[in-house]
């Protein structure tokens, strides 16, 4: 190695680096109760494993930065918080000694899985005075799609998780296939990645799935609020651009010559922009935009043949769990071939390395202080939604006397 | 998998889930000294590795947060702060250069391990002005029991350490097994544990020890203190229970028929309540009940044929030495069947799977807040034990003008 | 094991260990600038990388606490700040799409590497309103002695890294080996254990580069201001010493019967004490000192065949770069020798072991609090340094009005 003493290397043009405050929004204060919900919202169900997961032997997870007992007792999910008062041993150490109960390991504490009450304290006997004194906090569970789960709340009585869930997972016979993975990064990028116009077109363009779906460069989009539901319609959707001074960019699948035309929009994703039937058993759905999201932090993707949700369930402020569900509304021998489609390959390229990408800027996204541009709209939107219905739901808990502790900041 | 949507699971009612504080206790506050005390109490003897592990070549230990270089000089074990104090190197990191001495690793300064003066820095050479005005902090140890022990206090001198140990150690000829084990978890959850009546007879009923030793469900017990001990003293134990709507327990070993005989107390762990020999060679020795502690964290437990002592001794705020020692009263040829019987049995029973669980309990006990229940008087009478210690020896500290420092909260 | 209870063990002394505020020197409150300087001095030039890493694939590094992406672009290595203002994503992980830019591996936003101005965000076609509206922070940089290098300042113009490298490399042919290494620790203790006077003496004595080079034990040292540059001149070397009471030491080589002739110095390190040449290319260089060093923290050790440098690039308060540079100013066939000797000897036996003592001492090194020795006025004069050059170019940046910043404490 030679030492070399050239002059400045052409091209370096003597500049000042520019130092100070990032550009743009350096926090979220415009939205306080979506900055303030790091760890999520309180006030719905949330999925949390896979029913088959949860037997009679106590388990743990971990939601909204809460440590709860799961376990299954005469077929019912049950769910407590995992800290035994006495001296903070996890209760999921426990096991069950008597019918509808669950005792701690240390010193038997035994509690109704029911009720949380203290029903008995072994190693003080039968006439133990503290047996009736101390209640564990509870939660109640449902099972839906395959999974379990649980609604947190600030004390208020649950709202049957049918008026949560989209509306026609509840009133239609679907197939479904579903696929649960824990996450770095605060589900809030989950979310607004989901949601995210922008980032698909790109960052997603490397992905075997493109490999067969082209995409718009950019689109004119729109985001229509509809019920709980934001939609984001695409008025236009330019296939090609010239960027002046730099070049050419086309989001054209390698392999297609010409720009797929407005009626074969069935076969490619995205050109979903207005009503349309999802199959032959949804009637009349309705879907005015091609991606839509929901409190608190559920998205739609509605492609012709087939429904993608995407659940985003906080963890705690550093991780979550995507549940990614896949749905198609036939039954009978007609599923057969969803599964060999699903098993065979949407696991593999969507839920897989498509989703893979996403997973990796989840991790890797780092904002406020953040730069929006156009397209951001549709994250715009989402915010204020979260905010509009999450005041909404703290005035009416106001209203009825409950008292929401830490959960404002 | 197929998308259910049933009503509400049986079972489960609308049921309010409780939020806010946890019940019960919610610091140490009744306890001054006991709650500053995470890192441990000073102006006590401490345990910390076996003898033979302490040769010429320095090591290091940490005891109450503060690391200590060993190393033995002239068959005497030395003790010095482990920083050197020209740039904050470790000591243990050097090596003996002239007798009596060690040397720092980095620029040779040299400190008399006896007084700690700084008696040379040879990079300076022999007229370094700066030696004579440095003096290292030095540790009284001892050795007892095949283990070196250091004294930290707070500048008083060192009691003699007979007068610390369980008295019929220092008086009678005895064999000992000794462990000592590096676990996770705050020295306070270990004495704790160790002394804790009530969670033996559930946490331990799957170990094996327990295979051959009945153990009540639960006792009558008062706690009695007698000098610098305090003894649990049960009245009256209860070999099984009915719970009321729950069901039947039973504490007894699964191949007994009946519950134990009062007068085959010999041969079931905890039917030690009265005053009793240890064995032949320990005579009058009178241990008013089955388990005591002392100060600064010494469990007794006095077995019919051997007493087992447990030194929980703290290496910071989250880690202590667990140090076990199985002693039994003999000498000459009457000492070989302990050993055949510890190492043959009770090294894996007892200080193996039996002290496994507890080392698991303190690892993941999280108190405070706590809701104590009866049997926990024996840990309320430990907590009044090391306050009332604690502040008495303050205040003679300070009628002798020593600066405690930073050991006052 | 037999439980001895003997009295005091013979030695031990009763003794008060004493507590406390450590001896010497509690802050660095005296070097202001210098203590505020955890992450480095800004204003400087730093070597980052080979030049070889540096493709057109962009790559990340972090400098002074910075992550500062790097690519080569038309031959001339460019530097960005490493995060996207949109989101917060490294620019590290995208891609170059059109020449001359790099586009944000998320929504393609798209940078122009020399300007650092926002040129296209693809995913908004050519009109996007934000173009023109982002202007990313940039770095200059340079290539010398084979490795990129980035000036980090407070918004000021870079001036000519020439005039910031060693005099003699700039104007000078010079062959040269050189050894990057990440390393733990900050950049302070880096530097001043390179030029600690103390330190060699006795930590080294036991590298294998040793074997061959006799040490004194210990000097007569000045600390002499020339220029940029402060340099060590050891005016008495001392090769053996008596300690009295404790032993004689000797810094000769195992083998060698006799200490080193003033004459034969060109053979130990240490001997070279005046004015001289390095050899036949560098006319009347003058070195009045063996080692000097300079701001940003640049060692020079001028060997009587070769100079060696070490430059302490601080990555942030906990990591630096070791950039070693050994330099030797032949050219053609001559250089020949020079390879041979670095490849075969000096790399391993130098750069390897002896300088892998240095690192561990930089890793475990703990100040403040400290207390200095004689020989640290090495130290003293080289904080002195950085004090007084950093104040002097406050002063000067303020007079043109620049804001600091948070560069002030």
């Amino acid at each position: 190695m030679v030492a070399d003493t050239p002059a400045r290397p052409p091209g370096t043009r003597s500049r000042r680096s520019r130092r100070g405050r990032l550009p743009g929004r350096q926090d979220w204060s415009t939205w306080p109760h979506y900055q303030a919900a790091d760890a999520g919202f309180r006030g719905y169900w949330y999925p949390v494993a896979f029913s088959s997961r949860i037997t009679g032997k106590p388990t743990a997870v971990t939601l909204l930065g809460e440590r709860i007992m799961l376990m299954r007792d005469g077929g019912v999910v049950r769910a407590l918080k995992d800290r035994c008062p006495h001296r903070g041993v996890p209760l999921s150490y426990g096991a069950q000694q008597f019918p509808g109960t669950v005792s701690c390991v240390y010193h038997g504490w035994t509690f109704d899985l029911s009720s949380g009450e203290l029903v008995a304290a072994i190693t003080d006997g039968p006439a133990s005075p503290i047996c009736g004194k101390v209640t564990q906090p509870t939660f109640e569970t449902a099972e839906r799609l395959g999974m379990v789960w649980i609604f947190v709340g600030d004390g208020e009585d649950a709202p049957p998780i049918d008026g949560q869930l989209p509306e026609e997972l509840v009133s239609n016979p679907a197939v479904v296939g579903v696929r649960i993975q824990r996450r770095v990064g605060n589900w809030r990028f989950a979310v607004e990645n989901g949601y995210d116009e922008g980032h698909a077109k790109y960052l997603h363009r490397t992905s075997l799935w493109r490999l067969f779906k082209a995409m718009p460069v950019y689109n004119d989009t729109r985001i229509v609020r509809r019920g709980r539901w934001i939609y984001r319609v695409q008025d236009e959707q330019y296939w090609e651009a010239d960027f002046p001074g730099l070049g050419r960019w086309s989001g054209q699948a390698w392999y297609k010559l010409k720009p797929p035309k407005k009626d074969a929009g069935n076969r490619n994703i995205g050109n979903t922009g207005g009503s349309q039937k999802v199959n032959e058993t949804i009637e009349a759905q309705d879907f005015p935009g091609f991606a839509s999201v929901s409190m608190p932090g559920v998205l739609r993707i509605a492609y012709p043949h087939f429904i993608h949700y995407e659940f985003y369930v906080p963890v705690d402020a550093d991780h979550h769990l995507y549940v990614g569900v896949m749905a198609e509304f036939r039954r009978g021998l007609r599923t057969l071939p969803f599964y060999a489609k699903y098993l065979g390959a949407v696991r593999w390229l969507f839920h897989g390395q498509f989703s893979g990408q996403d997973k990796w800027m989840v991790e890797v996204t780092d904002a406020p202080p953040e730069r929006l541009y156009r397209p951001d709209e549709s994250l715009l939107q989402w915010r204020r939604l979260a905010e509009d219905v999450t005041k909404a739901r703290t005035a009416r808990l106001r209203d009825e006397g409950l008292d929401l502790g830490d959960t404002e900041a």
